[in-house]
């Protein structure tokens, strides 16, 4: 096998090497190794030996040419490449305030099996997550006919401030407790890789991979859901920041010493926003039946009430604001406005989306496009699984370097 | 000379490596090819190749070798290389309010020249911008016993909003109009190349080649000075966003509806912290002498006066506040407070510095370093250089790869 060399800084090239061949076919579907030389600027030569690797490691296959698409050379025709479907099983799963739904694909991400699971509460301690992720994964397996046995890699998207590299949350919505090393809980209790991330990075990884931002290699993701989340692409990656958590919106300051948030500090943008900020809003009068029906509440704005009306509209002009603001600050050409909650229209009216271009820096060029897309928790699911799927092949590629040393 | 290649995106390759290995050896100030190899990732033939070219151009040179540097090993010394300082002059040009700043240095950086030119006053038309950046240059040149034609390259720095790919002003106080083609205007005029910059970005570049964030992937700056920049560096690249001006801080929103500013938009952190808006905050009395001393009102507030610290404090606050929202969407490890108008210290009391410690969002990590850096305008020039030095190697370089076509 080839010499590996490592760098000053103990990378190994032919691994980034291997990542990046691989990425290319990933992506493209079907590629040429001529074209992924050109992609990557990884040398033909060191493209055919990595090729060789992955089609013996079974990561990869070759397919027959397609000798009748559009603008095809005359010639020897070109033998293309693809991911092979096979390789490996992969589950993703999204934990919300309801239920932790499970979608498992195959390796080219097609979709082998979709699975619901209910939860008793929206909040759990770390044992009582894990014992759920044992149970959503069991039940996923055995509407699908697979086995537990049968995954390679589980992607795991989780609301809150998360440590990717890590697996570590840092707070969660979801859990009862601080700080929680969730990764080496989930690997202790079960024989399979886990891959965690916040669940608005899966989106914007979703977005990127099957939604509205293919090919777009800058763009911000806001998700709207309890809380509101960001997840921010440059140059096609997820930003994480310094400390691994970077990205927030919904702790952006709003108002200077404004509205109690649930984090403790004041003024959060989701103060404003949030389902509880709503419904605190609505309690103003004390009733001795508490409002607690956001949808309720959205009916009767909807129906003239003013006081609704003025609690929905508030929220509006805050999130337009706090949009406005990340969007002086990345300049990005695309914002995609995201979630379930969007059933909720306020955050996402014409009169909001004019309120936030009123406010961006006025310069003689287009303003960024903003676009409203409204999806359900399978499509979180689907972000998961494509987290694991990167995770699963990053794991994969470096065995093929530890075997070749 | 070798064969160019040119990608699917119209890439030349070998440029990039020359773009590459040159920047390898400028940023280390002197190494060997091997060295470069390693951490530019070109092979070791190509390195040898092409620093074969950039010797012959006249780029770089080889230095004996530093056979007595601790560590070094026996045998056969290691040439090193290191960029030719006389291979090309270079001016960097600073406009601020009161003058306009220049500083000539050599390819390596080494200062050969500074000379400061006052204006008449702080706005001007783009005519008279050019015969400015004329005068001033002619004035380093004489200061320095050097011509005009001897300068390679010119970096110059504005405060505004600057597309510098395209060295276009969308909009500058120092000019009386929007949407000025004056990298046009300058190229019409004198016969030297222009590379134009945000004044903001000019200082992150100096920060990053000779300030407090040498060695530093990402982080970002903020200027104050009459106005707030920002200048964001991810990944050791200036962040420019999809207009090619992002990075905007002063005119982030910190209060829904709020103060005017000079803009024409409300709530701007500017209108809070700006010269302008804290004068105008000193003549809320309407009286027939108006404060227009920014010294005497901040030597005011430092002597108790209960209005004039009223007006420093909310600015503070407000700075805060936007501070910790921009910390908040970055999560950066390093965070630089630098500028002129630093002397007035309102800014970055320990108090405003506390208040954003407090503002951020809170998780089991440190927070990011915030430094405090006062300069002068020479700095700013110095930026300015930095980026005509840059701006002319990727010249330079090009007409290699055209040359060798």
């Amino acid at each position: 096998m080839a010499v590996i060399q490592r760098t000053s800084q103990g990378i190994d090239q032919r691994e980034i090497g291997r990542q990046q061949v691989f990425e290319a076919i990933r992506k493209s579907g079907r590629i040429a190794r001529i074209d992924i030389a050109r992609e990557t600027q990884v040398s033909p030569a060191t493209v055919t030996a990595i090729t060789a690797e992955l089609l013996t490691a079974g990561l990869i296959e070759e397919i027959s040419p397609d000798s009748d698409r559009p603008g095809a050379k005359r010639g020897r025709p070109r033998v293309a490449l693809k991911v092979r479907g096979d390789a490996h099983l992969i589950a993703g799963m999204k934990i919300s305030d309801r239920s932790a739904t499970v979608i498992l694909v195959d390796f080219e991400g097609n979709t082998v099996g979709e699975y619901d699971h209910e939860l008793p509460g929206p909040v759990m301690s770390p044992e009582e997550m894990v014992s759920l992720v044992r149970r959503a994964l069991d039940g996923a397996c055995r509407a699908a006919g697979r086995r537990l046995a049968d995954i390679s890699g589980v992607g795991l998207g989780l609301a809150g401030l998360i440590d990717a590299a890590r697996n570590f949350v840092h707070w969660s919505p979801s859990l009862d407790q601080r700080n929680v090393e969730l990764g080496l809980m989930l690997s202790d209790a079960l024989p399979v890789p886990f891959f965690m991330d916040n669940d608005a990075n899966l989106v914007a990884k979703a977005e990127q991979l099957f939604g509205q931002a293919r090919n777009v290699s800058d763009f911000i993701v806001i998700t709207i859901e309890q809380g509101v989340g960001m997840g921010i692409v440059i140059d096609s990656k997820i930003y994480r920041g310094e400390r691994g958590c970077g990205a927030e919106f919904g702790h952006t300051k709003v108002q200077l010493d404004g509205a109690l948030c649930r984090c403790g500090q004041r003024g959060c943008l989701e103060a404003y926003v949030g389902d509880y900020a709503l419904l605190r809003e609505a309690n103003i009068r004390g009733s001795a039946q508490p409002e607690d029906d956001l949808s309720a509440l959205h009916a009767r704005a909807k129906a003239g009430d003013a006081m609704a009306r003025s609690i929905f509209d508030r929220a509006g002009r805050m999130f337009a604001m706090g949009l406005a603001n990340v969007i002086n600050i990345f300049d990005p050409s695309l914002v995609i406005l995201s979630g379930e909650q969007m059933t909720f229209d306020f955050l996402y009216s014409e009169e909001v989306l004019n309120r936030v271009k009123a406010s961006v820096v006025q310069v003689d060029a287009p303003l960024p496009e903003i676009r409203v897309h409204k999806w359900g928790d399978l499509m979180w699911a689907k972000g998961a699984a494509a987290c694991g799927m990167e995770g699963v092949s990053e794991l994969t590629i470096r065995s093929l370097a530890t075997n070749a040393a």
